[in-house]
């Protein structure tokens, strides 16, 4: 068990600085891997995309100040987050729909290395349950509730077509998933104190055609 | 043609700025397809899940105010954020990678209703060329130059293993690609003058973690 101080599990970290958590928990990764003992804030900041001064900011919240004219313990800090995060420990996952996005989520490495579990893989259509993938059968979505107790599952994933969703939402509600990450195109309504996550996976691809035009903008003519 | 002040086409957006322009523009959408004629920034703050000081000083970038007592114009504000991202544009895009994400992503009704079409899929792999995703042939990498020239392609999705991003990266960038899209599980390198935004699918399931986590200590015992 963790021995967490009451002031501190219930202090309230800004959902924008929970946002960048892993982003930092990613580029200290990539630090650490490259042999990289201590950082700068301005490094660190650097390598996740950040100011420094928001960087410093965010890390303050952990309690993480740095040393002056060290700077961060990689190793360390990437361990504070990953705590902080929850990532130091085992969450048991769920993802129904087993088309081709949920296939490629199955085969997802960065799952696995981030503490997330794939326990069970669902589908409705009965063609698909003889299917193995990344080593783990495909099982009947009625099997949901069994899968769902027997392995303490909070968190599943949703990689239905978009006219499943609500009713995958709803089953997995009733049976006690409290966290849903949702990649079908559509808006799912739950119970207050059911976090839902929506992946949009054009928004990037807008946030690169806004830089495509200003580059188109300032060629000469 | 648009007709763009210099003043306009130069000023900075900062660029946490311009990764929420998308999640509004998703926000808008959806109050617009339920009718909405008008919104507070209240009302479009917690659609999008941000505050509304943010929000207002966000859409200030674009010229954007409101109205006093009356709010946006919904379908007006839609249209000043798609033409600021540049949506409002055809964006001819290439997927490099066709295994199960690669299918995923061509099948993905998100990037077609933003303005971006998939004009070729390529595949190193011969056995892949016989199949046609989402209406569009699946074609030998080595074609990659002359669908980059024929289409005026600037943004290139790479949706390979990571052990080959790399090299169809500097395959990309030698033929005039500017933007890329990564899902490989690598870091890029590229010239100055290219973006690049990685896409982590664990990132989100991290930020649920973390709720999940908090969840779990406010509980009794």
């Amino acid at each position: 068990m963790t021995a967490r101080t009451s002031a501190e599990s219930t202090r309230d970290i800004p959902e924008a600085t929970v946002a960048r958590l892993p982003v930092y928990l990613r580029a200290l990764t990539t630090l650490s891997e490259s042999g990289t003992i201590t950082c700068s804030s301005e490094d660190l900041a650097q390598a996740a995309g950040v100011n420094s001064a928001k960087l410093r900011k965010d890390l303050s919240y952990l309690g993480s100040y740095g040393t002056r004219g060290v700077g961060y313990d990689v190793d360390y800090l990437r361990y504070q987050i990953a705590r902080e995060i929850g990532v130091t420990q085992d969450w048991p996952v769920v993802i129904v729909g087993i088309g081709n996005l949920g296939h490629a989520l199955a085969n997802y490495s960065g799952f696995r290395s981030r503490g997330f579990r794939v326990v069970a893989l669902l589908d409705a259509d009965p063609t698909r349950h003889d299917e193995v993938v990344a080593g783990i059968d495909v099982r009947p979505f009625d099997d949901l509730e069994q899968i769902v107790r027997e392995n303490g599952v909070a968190i599943g994933v949703i990689a239905t077509p978009a006219i499943a969703a609500q009713d995958v939402a709803d089953r997995m509600v009733a049976c006690g998933i409290s966290s849903i990450l949702n990649f079908a195109a559509t808006v799912l309504s739950v119970p207050a104190g059911v976090d839902v996550r929506k992946v949009d996976l054009s928004i990037e691809l807008q946030i690169l055609a806004y830089h495509e035009q200003r580059k188109a903008q300032v060629e000469p003519a």
